[in-house]
Order: C-alpha cells, then structure tokens, then sequence
C-alpha cells in the first residue's frame, strides 16, 4: 500500500517543525514508518537550491524567479524523496509544501495562485498531500516562539512586518475553506501536547 | 530610442562566443554602445543558478527541473541586465537565449515546446530577442572547434553523442523556420571574417 502525504504548514513559529517530529514518533508508535522532511529542501539538488533562495537581501530575486526556484527545488524533492517514500508505503510527513509557495509568494510576490499551481503541475505533476494541517497561532504568539528559538538570528522570512504575517495567514485559511477535505485547520496556540492530540485526530480518517 | 536585443543560437563549438565578441566590436565602430551576456547567467543571480546547473552528473536534475532553473536564471537575467540595458539604448548580445532551452530542453528532456515558452511567459513576460542568429557547422565541426578550445574538459552538455546533437539543430532550424521575422540562419562553417560578414548583413534592417 501507498504511503501517505502529510504536510505542515503555517506561519513562522506556529510549531510545524515540533509538531512534525512528534507525528513521525506517534506514526512509529502505531507501526506505521514515516520519514520526515522539509521545504523549500528536503532532497540533495532542493537543498542547494534551498540555500540560493535563504541567501542574500529580501530583494535578491524577484517574485518570478523566486515562483520558479521553488517549483524547481519542489519539481526535484517530489521526484528523488517524496514520491520513492510514498511508493514504497513509507509515510512522508512535509515541513511546509506547496501551499507555502502559495500564500507565500501569492502575497509577498502577487503572483496569481493559478500561475503557482500551473509551475506545481509542470515541475511536480501537480502531487497534492493526502492531508494538509495548518496551524494558526496569533502573530505575536508565532514571533515569540520563534524568537525564544532563535534569538536574534533572522532569515529573509523572518525579516518581514505584522501585516504581511497576517496576509498569509488569511491566504492559509482561505486555502483550507477552499479544500475541506485535504486541510484541517489546527488552533495551534495551546501547549505541544494538545497541538499533538488535535493533529492525530485529525488523520483519524487516514490512519489504517 | 531602445536599444536592440540580439541573441546567438547553435550547437556545441559553433562559434557563438567568438562571433558575439565580434558583433560588439562592429556595432562599437559604428557609435553603437553594445554588451555581451550569456545564457545560463548574465546576472549575479543568474550565474548562480548557472553552477547548479553546470556542475554534478548528467542527470543530476530531472528535464522538468532543469527547465524550471532556466527559467528562473533567465528571468533574473531579464529583469536584472537585458532589461536595464535596452531600456537605456544599449544593445545586448546574449549568447544563448530562450531558444536554446527550447532546443535542449525539448530534446533531452522531451519537454514541450508551448511549456518552455510558457515559462517564459510567466519569468520573462515572453521576452524575444529582435533578431537571432542561428550559426549551422555540421556537428564533427562543432565538435573539433570545441576539442581545440577544451581540450579533455567537458561539462554535463559536451558529454552528449552525435544524435543528441543532430536533433538540437534540427529543432533550431524549426524554430527559425516558423519564426522568419526573428529568425536569420547563418552557414557558420566558414573562416570567423566570412561569418562575421554574415551576421552583419543580417542585421543590417535593425541598424540605425
Ligand atoms: N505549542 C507550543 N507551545 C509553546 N511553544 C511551542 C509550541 N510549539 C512549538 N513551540 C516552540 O516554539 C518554537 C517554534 O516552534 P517550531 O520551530 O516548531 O515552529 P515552526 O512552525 O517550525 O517555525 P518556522 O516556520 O520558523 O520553521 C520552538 O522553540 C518550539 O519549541
Ligand atoms: N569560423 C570559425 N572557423 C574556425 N574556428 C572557429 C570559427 N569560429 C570559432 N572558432 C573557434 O572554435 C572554437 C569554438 O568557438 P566558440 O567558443 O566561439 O563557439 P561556441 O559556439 O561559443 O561554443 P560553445 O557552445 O561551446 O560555447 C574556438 O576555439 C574558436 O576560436
Ligand atoms: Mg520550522
Ligand atoms: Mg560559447
């Protein structure tokens, strides 16, 4: 049998990379092997292209070229890791996908989200997640987490200001509106242990 | 007045590189101001997309990925160098261009074609050169001109075999035939002084 697709996504600090690696554990737990990965990344060639796009000023590529990295960098992710996994019944749990380029360069680029979802088709086949869980946290509460993490270090993400946090928090939302079935929203504010909890319940659906 | 954008196309060793440096020596004798740039690269951002691109194995990134990474070069390549500079009334002499995705990637990867040019569309809003030059050597040419430059090295293109090679020039003279306005095909089996000559008298409706 198929393994299954499970991705993460959220604004920064909402605990998608905390909430993936207890998913991983609790998948174990029940028998069933997951590997865990991330975007932008998550194979050898993504990686290298991981780190043009992490690299350099906020303005470094325009909202085109960075559409078409990312696809690019996702087009050899899905090809050399996600989809061996999943064809070999082993569960792939993703660190941010898609719907990250989505609200991401949908509102920080205005690239049209049919163009995002065009360059996903080209590059990817257009590989959706069997089940897609965004976490919401308030602004404030994500900037904190992450600042209690990383202290003053800041990337080209983390750079911007509270309306643009907010904007792609509305686009996730209306992503998941879009979906019922592949989304779940998560209120991801309360402490790790009840994130866990609302997570696996809902994959009850998925799970064997 | 803007300046023109003129690109060079053909095979491996054809002497693009040796005729572009050429051309912008011609137009500088007759006060027209002239840069060289190349494909993949051209823009800071571009020559580092250029070294995924270039180095590793052959099969180090998959067709649909490769096409993504040429798109995002050249759209930073556009928007950064091409242009600025027509847009100040200089005239760019890209060696390499759109075409030569259409060629290589069409054939080694059995893209299609109306998904290259829609890339295109999306990076570089279907930027076209306002001519290109097509140089033709039969390929045991191309290939002798290359080795007495190279020597031993070779990068994942020169490692192709004849076939390959027949069907990239097959497909740029496609290419020219269905696009005459933009298109001038030049017998570059010549002496450089013969082809130079040959690629000025096809420019000669652009000049001022
Ligand atoms: N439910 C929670 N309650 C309190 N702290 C949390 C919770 N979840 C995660 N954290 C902490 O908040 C910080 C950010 O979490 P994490 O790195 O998992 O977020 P993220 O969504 O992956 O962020 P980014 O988008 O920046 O990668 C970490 O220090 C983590 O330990
Ligand atoms: N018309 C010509 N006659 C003989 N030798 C030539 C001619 N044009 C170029 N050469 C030589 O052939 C070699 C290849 O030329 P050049 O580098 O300009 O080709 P190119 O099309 O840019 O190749 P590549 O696709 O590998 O970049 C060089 O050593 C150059 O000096
Ligand atoms: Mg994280
Ligand atoms: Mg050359």
């Amino acid at each position: 049998m198929s393994g299954r697709f499970i991705s993460l996504e959220g604004g920064e600090g909402a605990g998608k990379s905390t909430q993936a690696r207890l998913l991983v554990e609790a998948l174990a737990a029940r028998g069933i092997e997951a590997i865990i990965t991330r975007e932008p990344g998550g194979s050898e060639g993504a990686e290298a292209i991981r780190e043009l796009l992490m690299q350099g000023e906020v303005t470094r590529w325009s909202a085109h070229s960075e559409a078409l990295l990312f696809a690019a960098a996702r087009a050899d992710h899905v090809e050399k890791r996600i989809n061996p996994a999943i064809g070999a019944g082993i569960w792939v749990i993703c660190d941010r996908f898609l719907d990250s380029s989505r609200a991401y360069q949908g509102v920080a680029g205005g690239i049209d989200d049919a163009a995002i979802l065009a360059l996903h088709g080209f590059g990817s086949r257009g590989l959706l997640p069997d089940r897609t869980f965004v976490l919401e946290v308030s602004i404030a509460q994500g900037r904190a987490r992450a600042e209690v993490r990383d202290g003053a270090a800041a990337d080209r993400f983390a750079a911007r200001g509270d309306a643009f946090h907010a904007d792609v928090a509305a686009a996730f939302r209306r992503f998941a509106e879009a979906e019922p079935e592949r989304f779940r929203v998560i209120d991801a504010g309360g402490d790790v242990a009840s994130v866990h909890a609302a997570i696996l319940a809902g994959l009850r659906d998925l799970l064997p």
